[in-house]
């Protein structure tokens, strides 16, 4: 099936696209993670987030262990056609550590100050 | 100078890490550009977003064309410290097409939709 996004989508040499994710209800970016045209195109059909682990190196349908699904609600390319922004509502946490967000953490003068919001115990979740 | 931000920054193989770049009054992401650790050092250092341009090899202060810079007000890593998001406070627009950020496009089942806002005219920017 041809689609507009996945058309005009700047896949790089390695056959990626970055992916921004940012929740649709408070604005907080939660994650950046990378997709396939075969992930991005399995994305846009379920309406569920689906991305390609580069360190694992297999398809990686996002909460399908922890249950932390991500629904579209509203997909966008940038200017240069090699970003995309998915706005989405999140499950629970998007970070495997446990964290709403995974920049839970701030640059500080003298190290890091975690602030992001804690939402499940990783350990409980992933066994 | 050593700084938390660099140490733990995971600089991949092009030596490039990817920056997300959000408004910080209005939390709309903008843009997405790439940093060295030289550029990301100049940043932390003047308090201005400079990255690495990919398509032109060089270093790009962001605005010293257009007038158009990013004041950093935040500097953030996710959990396994391969991306940046910058929180900063934009000038006129990220956009070099005019558009307050790069992500002014909305995938539509038929096509695009343009819904961004427009803050400025590049013809008239950049000559």
């Amino acid at each position: 099936m041809s689609d507009p996004l996945l058309d005009a989508a700047d896949f790089t040499d390695d056959d990626l696209i970055p992916a921004i994710v940012q929740d649709a209800e408070t604005d907080q970016v939660l994650m950046m993670a990378y997709m396939t045209a075969e992930t991005l195109q399995e994305t846009l059909d379920t309406g569920r987030m689906v991305y390609w682990s580069r360190s694992r190196q297999e398809r990686w349908v996002k909460g399908q262990t922890s249950g932390h699904t991500q629904t579209v609600e509203e997909a966008r390319l940038d200017c240069d056609g090699d970003t995309l922004l998915f706005r989405v509502h999140q499950e629970g946490g998007a970070c495997h550590t446990g964290f709403r967000s995974c920049f839970h953490r701030r640059a500080a003068d003298d190290g890091w100050t975690t602030d992001g919001e804690k939402v499940f115990d990783p350990d409980a979740v992933y066994e």
